[in-house]
Order: structure tokens, then sequence, then C-alpha cells
């Protein structure tokens, strides 16, 4: 199969691999598509995240979506034709984390896209079976594949406690900002106030349900909540100033190690902080926000790539006005739109 | 002023009373709209409820909103002139269970429209200053008289502690159901199926947030939560067996003292059954979820009364059709539609 | 080896059966010793609990302990040796109910002594590995085994959601209601009804914890929770009643499929009501519990058995003051002490 | 009456004063005594604590006990003659943090010994009458004065959520760090490890819950939750460090208003962060406490001072081994122990 491979150093090449056999208790998925995430373009731009580090040929991508073509033993055949969202972990089931319900946080977990594992740029993956999430077909492969950056949200938005009438205040408009954005607004938050200093992501906020859009410093009056999407210490003390008596923080964007933080404030006003390490248990509740329309996930795809084009798809980010760029292994070449795709595996009808 | 009086053996009639004095931390509330609720109903009718029992004159209506037209000793005058939701209960703040933040629970409640309490079917009120509700002028007097039945389904939905993405199985489509069902979907649950066997009620459960409406008795696929809104054994006995593992039983409807459960399956599915008791903390989240769209009370009012019309607005429940009558105490006779109200404060302006 | 087994018709008898093979994940475990529970007598006096029916022969016993002596595919060598306590499920860990943490509602569960999955009352037993939950020597082989039943009432006392200075009534002084009360004690809970019919069971609460002992019926003042071990209606009906606002009822005791429920009462103090059904994640609870001296499991334990007495020690609980039979697999004979045991694994040092 | 004042600059001198007169819902109390806490020396020291600033002559003191001695309106004449612990706060109950059950949060507080509200270092106080808390005759004046710490102590470890079979580890074994230990044990934590770089105070923590106590710096195995009662940066970057995935810090000490903190911490492993801002709803889990053996307060009082002697009990904190001074303001010299205090009133009786 053909694979996206990033090299130590940060070159990229496509190049042929062996397809994987799924193991026992595991699907083989070909790759509709796979969304770009700022982990990736981090990881060719400074070969490394954290203790992370790119010491041998990678592939990247954790957002992925796609059709399941084989099953490993103990899986039934009756899943062979589903078209899946891949939720790209791999636990160990029998941790104490898992057991307890909060298997993201399991010490010996396999991720996607993280050295030494690789992830989805490429045809083929296998993935144990209940983390492929069957889709209807109402569910474009775009939209498949964002449910995970969409269960970044919803991880976010669970901890920060909000829901209907309540009022959250979201650090950075970066597609992370916008998911929580789109979340809160699905869990009827009714006011959503985005701070974000780029003028083209301010733009974009209001149609992913932002209710006040600000520039960062601006002053905010008391909210519920605050989830922190820009990894900016400068917005994190804002943000936590901003919160009524008992308000909860939730830090999702990545940024330095160690930031100063108002401990006074979080003490006398009993502020609860938090953060978010991915997910757990997100993808049903991705798939039916999705299906019924409290979400627009198609809306935030500004680009369209072949796999040949991989390198520019992950500095897509670049662009004034980008969003979401996503990238179609089987497809060489970038398209301007997903009209300009060949037909999906759903509009081929289930006999792949 | 004028005021409704029903009688130990169901006569009402309209009657002078004095208008009442603001005690020290109360306001004066010229009344503008009163919501029916079922449980006005059940006095005319039956003379009690519960222990509670009618045997000296008594006003009905506890679903209130009107205009702050004075301020007892301690509250500013400031609050003269603003339109408020009343939220008809006066706890003791000092009793554990208020300290506790579950003032509806207070075993000193004084609450309108329970004997031996007043309610607000008469020109002026009184109620404590925090619990005179603000609305801004977006709201109109029928949808802030009935945030008190949107409490109900505040309090029930949080009980059911369902959101984004969930499901839930309301059983009956009365005004309380109906009012769960549009707050459920407030709170972005995804899939709501409504049981009811009257086709009228059936008809506008949809209109209302089901996104399934059913007989009771078919089948029903495993729920998030269950919210009876019956007060009928059967259906709560189907709703509980509808859950899946964990999940959760609110009794809203109020029915039999006693009822035949299956607590095996309580057990063996670890279900958690709870009741609700009115409100507390739910104003604040009804008047965001009115004034942001998110629900739509004013499409609730299916019949409009004078005064003196109170008798016909408490039977209005016996219309097919009906869901919720709305009596306007300044005025002695019925209108068809709100359109033939006199101006409300708002459209007179606040130099009232 | 030998095992334990229950024939349709309520017939006991010792035969050999062959030792288990360890498969991929698992422990084989010498058993040492296994709690006799109410259940392993109500299926050999009724032949079933519910659906399960006992239609083929059926080892009984789940309350285990006892040495691992060899391991499956995956697990360390170094696991060779350790004395352990059996949780004696085997749970899917892909169901949905497992990943959120629920495991013990899992729909796909293999459970000990539950038809048709063999039990304990045998030599040689297999679980997964992090089933078989390693204890210090400090710890009895008796205790090692009663953490089963120990986590039933960990499980309840979670459920209760009672802590330090708050206060709890227990129905029924059985087995499972000591265990209650030992584990509210351990919580800090600083009052302890026992409401208890039978004059030798209310002799023992005392001892456990109890720091009111009542007969049914009588009058209690108002508590935070209510746990039924007795599976009587009228008990729950009398625990319910006895509630604070908002306080929490867990039932545990098995009795009636269904109960004629004080619903009002449950809805005008927004009672909590749910089940227990086994436990999740409380086997570190519990050793933590033991090697601490926070509870007292020896000192339940009122006859033991060898495997030849089986039947007699199901019967046991007939004997007026017995509280809790012990059975050795590796023993024929019952012995009047644990003084009398041959040297435990520990005794005789791990070189076994 | 008789009353320690402190003047701006850090004098104190003992003056008349009058007698106040309990309002409506108060109570008089005489104090029979009154803890000295760190924030009173700390506002003899440095004039001020935060924004409160000493700026004119104040009454030190919050953590009192007393007898109620008169009532005021409408408040049953019953309860004169009382034996009281002091809650020492007066939150409006109307605003929205009350009407939740966080009135330790309402921003309207008015609070013992906080600038410009006087505090209990003196002959007679008044308080809210459900803010005055009966307590037995077993609890002596000094742990029924001691109960305003052992309630921080109670919210902390409320906070930390932490409970039967849990660890946390402490940082700092003053007086709170102390009353977290208690509290800890009596919650059923079985591991508590305590962090304290003073060997004087070391030696004490074993006596108060500790099982384990290591020098700041030192390794530490992963807790549950991490209370720190020390204020020191460096001790809460390694209580965090030493948490589980999911494990929760809590933040007592008072220190510097800012932090670095290690936010990759908190994000990777889920860390919850949160502080302590006095205490709500924890005087009746307090006095069960105390009237049921699980903490001991009493061993806890290291001096015993008259009211003249109120600058030297306030600098008894310098004083190697100290935990807690404590003043009674009806007493002028200071006593060696309780033994020499003139008898208390419940040893003269309630005639008083």
């Amino acid at each position: 199969m053909r694979a996206s491979v990033l090299y130590p150093g940060g070159e990229m090449a496509v190049e042929e691999r062996p397809v994987p056999d799924p193991g026992p208790g595991d699907v083989l998925i070909r790759v509709s598509a796979v969304g770009v995430c700022g982990s990736d373009a981090h990881y060719v731009r400074h070969g490394r995240i954290g203790n992370h580090v790119v010491d041998a040929p990678l592939i990247l991508g954790h957002e992925a979506a796609g059709t399941i073509v084989a099953v490993g033993p103990g899986i039934a055949q009756s899943r062979i034709g589903r078209r899946v969202s891949i939720e790209p972990q791999t636990p160990d089931p029998t941790s104490s984390e898992s057991r307890r319900g909060l298997y993201n946080l399991c010490p010996h977990m396999r991720f996607f896209a993280t050295p030494p594992i690789d992830g989805a740029l490429c045809e083929y993956v296998t993935i144990g079976a209940s983390f492929a999430h069957d889709v209807p077909d109402t569910v474009s492969d775009d939209a498949a594949a964002l449910c995970e950056p969409l269960s970044v949200g919803i991880a976010a938005i669970r901890k920060a406690a909000v829901g209907m009438g309540d009022s959250v205040l979201i650090a950075g408009a970066g597609p992370i900002g916008l998911m929580c954005a789109q979340v809160a607004r699905a869990a009827g938050v009714t006011r959503i106030v985005i701070s974000e200093p780029d003028p083209a992501r301010r733009a974009a906020a209001g149609q992913f349900g932002a209710t006040e859009i600000i520039e960062p410093g601006a002053p905010v009056s008391s909210v519920d909540a605050f989830v922190d999407a820009s990894g900016v210490e400068a917005a994190v003390v804002a943000g936590i100033s901003a919160l009524r008596p008992a308000g909860r923080a939730v830090l999702v964007g990545m940024g330095a190690d160690a930031m100063t933080l108002p401990v006074t404030v979080i003490q006398n006003r009993e502020i609860v902080l938090t953060g978010v390490f991915r997910y757990a248990n997100t993808w049903p509740t991705a798939i039916s926000l999705i299906t019924s329309g409290r979400v627009d996930l198609d809306a935030m795809v500004t680009g369209r790539f072949g796999l040949d084009d991989a390198r520019a798809a992950l500095d897509a980010d670049r662009t004034p006005g980008s969003i979401k760029a996503v990238i179609y292994p089987g497809l060489s070449r970038s398209v301007s739109s997903s009209a300009d795709r060949p037909a999906s595996d759903t509009e081929k009808g289930r006999d792949t």
C-alpha cells in the first residue's frame, strides 16, 4: 500500500508499505479521509512533542475514517463493508485506569502517529474493532474523520461541566477552539465568548457558535467555565480571572510545560482547574451530534489533498482562513472540493 | 385589589382583597399573567392534594409574572418598574436544606397556592426580592409566567443527567412532558422519545422536541434516561424497563402514593430512580433558554382568559388540543389572542 | 483435581475434573479458601436464581482466594507464587459498559458459579490476571476469600455516598448487612443503625459497627442513607421513609422481583433509589481496608469446612449465630478453627 | 465587656467595649474559648492579608465557642443556655452562591476578624442563630472552638474526594495540615503521607494520622490526592507531580498570589486542581467527628492563655512544638493546663 512517511529531519515521502494484518479483535480499514492536526505539523517542523521524538520513520495522521475490509479472529464478518470513524487509540483494558473508565489515561496506551506508533496517512490501518465506530451514510468521510477533533471538544466541554443556559469563555479560535464552541452550542450553552487575536479566525468564530467575539485582554464578565484552546499563559490567566466562584477552567491547548497561575484566585473562588488528555467514550456522542445536525464538521474543511500533497496539507494551517485540511490516502492529487473526489464507498455502494 | 378565590367545596368567586404590603426584603408585584397548572385544577375538583386541604378560602395560581411596583425595607428602589418572573417559593434560608443549596426541600417552605398560602390569581402579590427574577423585554408576559413549569422541566432534565448526544424517554405529552422535551432538546439530547396515549397530545409532541412519538406500551430501544410526566404506574414500569444499565429514571408526574416497581431491574442494571419536587436555582437557566430561543413558551399557550373567567381557564385542560391556559389578572374578559390584550408594561414603557 | 459439583435436583458430589489450562491473559490458581454465599445455598435449595437455572452440573463458589501456580500467554512468570484474592468476573472489556468503567454491568459478563459458568469449589481455577489481586501475607486465606462479600459492602456504601460524620440505616444483619456496617464504619460514618428481627444476628451487629440496633418497624430518626440487605419489602419501605430530604436508598438484598414503594415520598423528598449489582473497582479498596485493620473479616468466619463437607457448609446459615462459612478445597474434612488447618502457602513459604 | 483590640501598627490592648445586642435572627454568646489562627498572627505582624487592611482598631479571633445568653427577635428562648461552636460567617442568603449551597463564596460575606468586621477575642459576640451550632457536654470548650480549623480540614478532604482505602499526600504539618490528616484518617484514608521540613512538627504528625512522614523533596509513590497546607510553591509542584492520573490537588495553605505550576502534568494526567476558601456545611460533620472520637482536638492544644496575654498567645506559634494556642476571654491570666481553668458553663450547669 502507499503511505506518507515522515523521516527524522522533517523530510516526507510516499512509499510502499505492506498492508497490515488484523490481529485478534482487530479490523482492517481502507482509509478514506484523514484530518490534519496541529500535532502532525509540529512533528514535521520540530521533530518531537515532549518525550515523543521522531527518531525513526513515522506515518502521521490520527483523525481518520474509512471502510472495514477485513476482520481479525473473533470479530464478526458482518462488520466488513461498514463505514467507520476511527478512535485512534489502543489502551490496555486491564490497567486500573481502563477499568475505571479512564482509558485515555492508561499508561500502556498505543496511540496513532505518536512515535513509535504509526498513524493513518496510508491506505490501510488496523484498530481494535470496538474503536472502529460505525457511521451512517449521512455522515461524510470528512465528518467521519473529524470525529477525532470533535471528540477533543466533547471531552473539554464535559470537563467544563457546562450545559443548558450556561456561559463559557474559549481562548483561541483555531480548529480545537471552534470544535469546543460547536460542542458548547450543542450542549445548550447560551453564552459563548471566544477570545482570539487573529482577525481571520475571529471571523470564523461566529459561524461555529460564538455569541461574543473579543480580542485577548478585553474584559469579560463572569462566566461559568473557561476552556483554553490557545496554550498561551496570558490567555489562561485571563480566563481563570473571568470565572465566577466555583467556575471551572479546562486546559486543552498545548503550550509551555509550566505556567505562572493566579493561585489566590483559584483558592478564593474555589476555581476547579483541570486539563484534557485526548478523550474517552466520546465517539457515540460525536456521531449523534453529527447525525442530528447539532454540529457541522463539513463546514470546517478548508482544504482537500491527495496523499502526494501531504506536505502541503500539513502546511495549510499557514494559510489565512484555513481551518482544517483533509487528506484522502486513496487519491494522489489534491482536489478543490469534495465534489471532485472519486465516488466514496457510500456512493459506490457496499459491494466494494 | 381583585382576586379570584377558591372556596372549600369548589366554588370560585372574584372578590376584593387588600393590596399586600411588602415586608423586609420583599417586593410588591402587579401580576400580569398567570399560567394554569394541573395542580390548580386538582384543588378545584378534589379540594386537596395530599395533606394540603382547601379548608379555607384560597387564591390559586403559582405560575406568575408581573412588574415590581414597590419594594420593602432593604431592597433598592431601582428595582421598581422591573418586569419579573416570579419564583413562587419562600424557603427558610437557615434550614440545613437551604444551606446545602436544596432550598426546594426546606421543611419550612411557604409556596404559592398551597393551603394555607395564597397564590397569584389576583392583581398584586409580594415575594422575596431574590425570587423576583428580572426578564428582558424580549420575553413576553406569557413566557415570563411559564418560567415556572419550564423550571420543572429543567429540574427534571438536570436530575435525568442527560445532555449532548444522549437519549431520553418521556412518558406523557401534557404541559410538563412537553416542557421536559423542550428542555431535553435545549440540552443537546438528540433522541427524545415521547410516549402518550392521547392523539391530540401526540400531535403536539413533535413541535416541542420529540424525535419519536409512540403509544404507551410500544417497545423502546435502550435509553439513557426516563422522565415520567404521566403519574401512571404502567408508564413508570415501562420506562424503567427501557433504561440502559446505569440509566436514570425521574418521576415528575403525580399519581398514586405508592407504585409497584421492578426492583430486580433497578438492581441488576443499577438504575438510579429519583423524583423532582419543584425546583431550585432554575430561573436564571430558564430565562437564558427563553431569551436565546432554545425553548419556545409562547407556542404553548392555547387559551387566554380574564380573571372573571378563571374557572373556565381551570377547565381548559378538558379541551382537546389544549396545552396551557393563561389568566391575565388585570383583565376581566378573556381574549382570543395575545394581540387582543391591553398594552403590557413593556409596550407602555416603564413609567407605570 | 477434586471439585464439589451440584447436580440438577440439588444433589452434590465431589468428583474428579481436569485441571483447567490458563488461556491468554489468564492465571491458574490453586484455591485455598472459598466463602459460602447465600446465593450458593439458593442454587442448591431452589435450583435457580432468576433466569439462571441449574440444568447441568455446576461447581458453586465465587468468594475465593488462592495462589497463582501457572500463567497463560502474555502474563509475567513473576506472578507465579503470588497469594491472590479472586475477583470472580470476566466482563468483555470492549463493551460500552466496560469502557465507561461499569464493567459489572457488561451484558457479556461471565461470572463464577452462575449457570453455565463454574465457580471455585474445586482445587484449581483460572481467571484474568488482572482479576487476581495480590494480597500481602498479613491477610489470611479466609480474609482474602471474603474480599468478595466485602466488595459488595464497598459497592453499596459507595452508592449510598455516605462518609465521615454521616448516618446510615442498614436493614438486615446477615453477612452482607454486617459487611455494609463494617464498610460504613471504615468510611467514617458515625451513626450506623441496624434493623434486624433475629436476636442472634442483632447480637453480632454491635461487633461490626452498629451504633444503634433496632427491631424492624421501630422508629428511626432521619438518616442520610439507607442500605437494604434484607430483600424484604416492608424493610425497604421503612428505610425509604426514614431518609432525610435528598437521602439515598441502596437495594442490595435480593427479594421479590417487584415491590410496592412509596413514590410520593421519593418525589417529595427527592430521594435517590438505586441498586447494587456486584461491584467494580473494589478490590484495591477492600485489600487496603483489610491490611489497615479498618475492617475485620476473620472475625466473621463462624464455620470451617473441607470439600467433602461442602453441603454442610452450604447449610451452615441455618445454625443460629452463623455468619460466614468457609470451605477449604484442599482439605477433605472440616476443622474447628483455622489453627487446625494445614500450613497455608504463606506459612510454607513461596517455594510451592 | 473586655475585648482584646489590635491597632493599626500592631499594638494590642485590652479595653472595654459595649456588649453587642443580638439583632433579628441572631444570638448573643458569652465566649468561652478562642483558638489562635495563623491569620490572626499575620494581621498582627503584617497589618494586612491581601486586600484586607487593619486601618482601624480590630478585634481578632474567629475560632470560637461559648454559651448563648440572649436571643434576638425570631429566635426561640429555649436556645438560651446552649453551649455552641461558632461558625464565624454571615453570608447574604439571597446571593446566587448562597442559594446554590456555596455560601462561603458569597460576595457579600461578613467574616469574623476580617477588617472591618470584628472577631471573638472578647467576652460576648453575636452571630446568626443557625451559625451557632449546639455541642453536647462531652465536647470541651477547646474542641468546640477548634471546630473552625477542623472545618477547614473537612472542606479540604471533601474537595480532595478521598475516602476509604484511598491515599493522600499532605504538605505541611502545621495546625491545618494536622487537621487534614485527622480528617483523612476519619474518612477512611489508609495511606496518609505528610511532608514537613520541621523536625518538631514531623514528630507530631504521626500522632494525628500520618502513616508516612517525609522531608520535602523525598520521592512519594502515586497518591490519589494532594492537599497543600504549606503555601510553598515547591511543595505544590511536588504534590501535583505525585498524583496518579485523574488525581486531585487541593490548595489550602496561603502563599504567593501566583505560582508556576506544571500544566503539562495537569493536562497529561487530567489532574484536578482546586482551592479551599473557608467552608460551608461542615459544622454538623465536625461535631459528629468529635463526639464519636474520630478526631481528637484537645490533644492539639499546646498553650492556654488569658485575655491579657493574647499577644503571647498570638506568638505561641514561634515556640517549637506548638500546635494550637487557645485564649479564654473570661480569664485574665494564662493557665498551664485546662484543669486550672475556672469551671466551664458545663461544669457549673446551665443556670448561668
